[in-house]
């Protein structure tokens, strides 16, 4: 009886070639296509297509909810940017791709997984850093890390073995994209002082070609989450959608950056997310309005270490959860609405309320007669809060004269 | 004899009724007007009008390149941005202006320092942090919030004691304003949901007023800090004016948030950088080029510190210099070259680079055939990488399934 | 209708003499004494001399389980120490007592509520923040610190107004005391560099006079919490109250140090926590155990920030829940048994064990043939792990030679 | 010509094999022996012994005083302990060593470092990171974990190339030792629930089986660092050997622990560091005395990410650079002398005092008349302290009670 392989797959030419390269091993293979937004899906093609180069079986799954319900959710109530910047398009759909993989691999008693990353960037790290975490029994193969072919050794070997070759001149560009975004490195973009070229861009116009008149749109937030676009309720895979049409054609949601990826190198990255940038900057906003001061001045500490494990494999591990419980506490209070203005590659909130949760007192902050809030307060305030620094200076005299110098 | 007391003067109607309200009580007042960049400082009429409503003495200092070199500078080499969204512009002058009036106090052998804040804001707090730790003997007044006058109790006052009242409507914003920005708050911003209107801004024009053509430039770094344009080297502060002028008239920098004050209140604010706003992205840029991964990762926590630190009033404390000591450190390497991108609100870096500094490395990073890259280590270090989380589910099975549940 | 106000009332002088004092401010006093394990407490006699001295009401609570569950427990599971050493008594009985008395207050249609705190301490701050946090509405009364009086003057005071005044020297200490420790300062001990005298001490001997046989004990934890001694099930608080006994018997729990109050200032205080000291020294030996690496690493970050809110009166706010959020999911895998020697004065954790839980795996940890490590693994690992360091070094040669130094 | 290789030589059996197996390989080895303080290191002998097996060339120096002015400085100045309790034994030798290491390499012309370290431990890292950074050009080569010898084939190997096997039972321990403590695990101690036997221990004796009466010492710190006991000026590497003695003889310095290696498995470690327990306890103590707040309230996130880092293999590091300026910066005022009490097994301080630097205040403190403490000043500090967490409850009533249910 042959062993089973349950194979990420795609339905491009590497996931394609990697069929009869693990049937070579001895592997009966079990292709699996999940559709989490990916453009041009066409899962019922792909689902066929494995089987013509020779799965056994082949499963396409629609985890477009799943993906944003489970996986964006978190990076929208965590603002997690790695690195300040990119919102963890790649990162989020690995760990939702194996939790399939390896439930298919348990049906089918396989006892292998196969994905198709390359030997040096972060997705062989967040594949196999899942597989392992749910099932470390399972074997793992990487038929492209482990056999480094060159472009035209692929092209005879898909040849030989019945693969369909792609007709046309390669991207120069490696890409991957899914709901959230798209991920575009390698080709002309490899000398970081080149600019990107107009070919590198796909969900988004420029600026300069975004209409001539702003977009106005209310951001319904509940509990941290989007759910209405000017009052219309909508699912967030829907509404993610939704955005990332808007958003692109008004030119926003482009990131062009130098990035600290996990293997220890610098690569450069253009990425496009315009959904993310619109719901992220109007839950910061809507954070600002209703989270109280040390929460708001402790969550990004949080935050940051999140977003640096999802981009580091960490997903599914204790301190994420934990991570995560704190997050979910704070959320609770995140409700209300975001105006947002979308002009031309500037998503901006231009006006923000919360009927339930805000904490904004007009009659404390008023400069008017209205004030309500204690001025007298304020000078003992004053004299605690800098009596540490206070009676430092005074005895170590770092920034102020000494009595005999006066 | 008389107490004498240093006065930290604007020229306005507020500071101006000062002088004769702290000579009723007893003081001769020596006036100090700072020029930090805010507009149409005309200090020698500023210097002539403190003398005219009373002042025995007046100055009038320049301090532009001060500001610049000292207290902007470490802003721009920390990201300080209090919020993730906030420059620091007025909290950034009040320890200047002490700095100057404790001078002037001890040369004066004056007794006590004036400054005319409000009970309710950030400033009086800066301004009584630094005069506690510069010389915590000096008395300190404040007759604007000692003294609760109505708007029309301050224009008959000024008028019994010949102070030059303003002629027409008062501006409903209290503003402030400086090199590095200008900060507007009260009036119709003080409902959240209202849109900031048009004579809400001064620095700036509004994306959709701005060129249709976008203007590049080569901002040049070195240890962090903005040398030269286009390879022209200014000094900070004129390169920071010019800026404004460039980054204004493309209808960037425009910044309006919710914010927690330090008296514990939320307000809204809305601020214009358009220097600070090119300068800040392209610094951040420069850091992704140079700075080590473990720098890079861990500075955003340093950064925030400080920045909360410099918005609540510690400048002058042992940890500023502490932080500063790490932050200087980490900008020796920082060094190069970001062109930027100004286009109708958006400051975008769009290359990158650094001759002596540049940690990314083509040969490691590319997905040609001249990749130097190890990939065989990647399995090892994906093994030991992900060893404690693999152990965690096989003890606990969090995520995973029970060995019995397979 | 008089107005009513509910007394925070400890059967001491100060308390006692409140009682006609706020009477003489026109107010019907309730009287409230809790007891929180604090040593004598003689809760009939209290809550009788409260009416003897003219309270309308008199309370008298046992909370001792309540302190224990709902306000010690998250000091263990957080391993919370104030600045690394005080594990934080007194900060911990405030929060209780005012929601003890908050309550009694709404039942009474109560309008304010009083206490007892001097004005320089904390225990004012952790009074007035509980009161504003629960009900803002209410007027505070602190008669001790508005109305400055001299031991004389109080005395003098209490016999115009039948208040029993203590018989002999009053102690020169200040002590605070409950279940979980006790406080000391004043008198001699103001001079930090006096030796703590013999009788600054109560709930402990000497390490010098503690026997001299060691004794081991077994404690048990579940979910982060002792159950059990030497597999003996008790509650939390008896199980504390056995501690302290037995440990202070062994000279365990005694801490001398300087302290940042938050007022600003430094104290030299003495603590005693002998049951603390035991439980939260397995407790973190139990976690060594049984927390992933990654968890283990991040949460003294949130411990620290947690010990000090509680110090700094920040028990009911957002941010205390959120971070207890991330801590008792940490909790849930803290299952085992730590086996403690005491003797004179040192409480160590000698062996442990968790069937549930450990981490710990000989297999992989052992240096005999049993070993399952893969050693091959960690070559690849390092260089990866060590890469972005060693670009840096290759570039900037900040310890290493430049090549040609070589 | 032979290329040439530098090992780092212990002459123990392990790193004795290693040389004629690096011949072997076709490496003329230099022999390289540092004494770190490390126990009964007759470096006359070793430097001999390598040169007997094989060695064209052999070093041996003296760089106690290195190690401790230079690796160990730091670790009392950053209070850094490893997962809060380890002081950092092991890995303060390794990027030493190192450093010597490629040093003679440069000057020889060698090609290669060689180490002796297991694959399993953290140590291997240790050593690689160290060259990587001073030089990643250098090759490196370990024996021990490359060729898996058994014990007996290792002594067979020894055997037939005249390598000297030590007689009698080898030690069931792994061992590492210098200045500053000595590590120990293997054996019987694989066995968590195992308590550590008496002949684990080397450098302290038992709690038990120390003296009965307390040793009391003065210990003087300058900038953060021992400089005197009772007043005896001695340099740091006699301070810290005088008080392994002193400290050990008082049964202080037993550290008993699992910890997390950085490779990924957890692992049970018995460590002895009788300076290090009295040193670092006394520096905590004056820090409490002499650091503003803020920073004794910050710097122990530094502390923590330190001690990770050292322990990571991430000495010579920008990160380390820059955090160590930030400790270094907040250490000049770290000056006085701590009293501390030796008594088996407790190191404690008992007074504390600076002439120069104490921040604290008598008059400030104390509750006698003397007071000099602005009581007025707390009342307005508690209500804007506490307004945030007032306005939240009154918003969102997550602890109190809505106004309709009172």
């Amino acid at each position: 009886m042959t062993d089973k392989i349950v194979l990420a797959y795609s339905g491009g030419l590497d996931t394609s070639v990697a069929i009869p390269w693990l049937q070579d091993r001895g592997y009966d293979v079990i292709a699996v296509c999940l559709n989490v937004g990916q453009p041009n899906a066409d899962m019922a093609f792909i689902q066929k297509k494995a089987l013509q180069v020779g799965a056994i079986e082949s499963y396409a799954i629609d985890a477009q909810d799943e993906f944003a319900d489970t996986y964006v959710a978190p990076v929208i109530k965590a603002n997690a940017l790695y690195e300040g910047d990119y919102p963890l398009v790649s990162a989020l759909s690995r760990p939702l791709i194996i939790d399939h993989l390896v439930q298919i691999a348990h049906e089918h008693g396989a006892v292998a997984i196969a994905h198709g990353s390359t030997g040096k960037g972060n997705d062989q790290v967040r594949f196999e850093a899942a597989i392992h975490a749910l099932d470390p029994q399972l074997k793992i193969e990487d038929p492209i890390r482990d056999f480094h072919w060159s472009r035209e050794e692929e092209i005879d070997y898909a040849k030989e073995h019945n693969v369909p070759v792609p007709i046309g001149k390669k991207s120069p560009y490696s890409i991957d994209a899914n709901l959230w975004g798209r991920a575009n490195e390698a080709g002309i973009l490899e000398n970081p002082w080149n600019q990107a070229p107009a070919d590198a861009w796909a969900m988004s116009v420029a600026p300069e070609e975004a209409p001539d008149q702003p977009v106005f749109i209310d951001l319904t937030f509940e509990q941290g989450l989007p759910v209405a676009i000017d009052g219309k309720a909508m699912k967030l895979a829907d509404l993610i959608k939704h955005l990332n049409k808007l958003a692109g054609e008004n030119g926003i949601g482009r990131i062009d950056k130098i990035e600290n990826r996990m293997v220890g190198i610098k690569s450069r990255e253009v990425y496009e997310a315009p959904a993310a940038a619109v719901i992220m900057a109007a839950h910061h906003e809507l954070e600002n309005l209703t989270l109280e001061r040390d929460v708001a001045h402790y969550k990004p500490l949080i935050e940051q270490q999140l977003a640096t494990m999802i981009y580091e494999a960490k997903w599914i591990t204790p301190l994420f959860d934990a991570l995560m419980a704190f997050v979910d506490h704070t959320q609770t209070v995140v409700n209300g609405v975001v105006k947002m203005k979308l002009y031309k590659g500037n998503a901006t909130a231009v006006a923000r309320k919360s009927d339930t949760n805000s904490l904004y007192d007009e009659n404390l902050a008023t400069y008017t007669s209205a004030d309500t809030f204690d001025q007298e307060a304020a000078a003992g305030f004053i004299k605690l809060w800098t009596l540490p620094g206070t009676v430092f200076e005074e005895v170590n005299h770092v920034h102020s004269q000494k009595p005999e110098e006066k």
